[in-house]
C-alpha cells in the first residue's frame, strides 16, 4: 500500500481569544518588529501514513482532525498537501 | 503601508525525537487508525503586519522566524505563503 505524507494546518478561528498569539506579538513588539498588528498560533501536524489512495488518505486524514487533532469548537483544520512518499519511505528504511 | 497575511510553519527538524508527535501517534493507534506511522508536530503562525512590500514582509518575517519563531537548533521553519490583506483589513476594522 502507498505511503503518503500529509501536511495538515489546525489554527484558532477568528474571533476566538488566542493568549499564545497575543504573547508573540507582544514578544515581537518588544524585539523591534512594532509593524507587526495581529499573530495567531496554531499547530502544523505531518502525519505519514498508508493508504490506497491519495484521496483515502485524504479522508482518513479528515477523520483524524475530526476525532483527534483539532478541537471543533476553537479551531479549524485545513490538509494542505498530501504528497506520496513511498519511493523515498522504502529507500530511508531499506 | 500596504498589510499582509503571512503564513508560517514551524517544525521539529528530522531527528530531532518529538515527543508530542509520538504521544499523537499513540493515541491515533488507539482510536482507530493503525495505519499512521510517524507524526510529528510543530507551530503554524499567522502573522498579520504592515510593510513597503511582499518582499520586505517576507524579509522581516524571516528575521522574526530566526530571533523569536523557530528555535535554531531543532526546528526549520518555512514561510508558506505572503498575501496583501490592505482591502480586506480596511473594510475589517473601518
Amino acid at each position: 500500500m502507498p505511503a503518503y505524507r500529509i501536511e495538515i494546518r489546525v489554527v484558532p478561528r477568528r474571533g476566538i481569544l488566542d493568549p499564545q498569539g497575543k504573547a508573540v506579538a507582544d514578544a515581537l513588539h518588544s524585539l523591534g518588529f512594532p509593524e507587526v498588528t495581529d499573530v495567531r498560533v496554531g499547530r502544523h501536524v505531518v502525519v505519514e501514513t498508508r493508504a490506497a489512495s491519495a484521496d483515502e488518505a485524504q479522508r482518513r486524514a479528515a477523520e483524524m482532525c475530526e476525532r483527534l487533532l483539532a478541537n471543533p469548537v476553537t479551531e479549524d483544520f485545513e490538509i494542505e498537501q498530501v504528497v506520496e512518499i513511498a519511493a523515498v519511505s522504502a529507500a530511508a528504511h531499506g
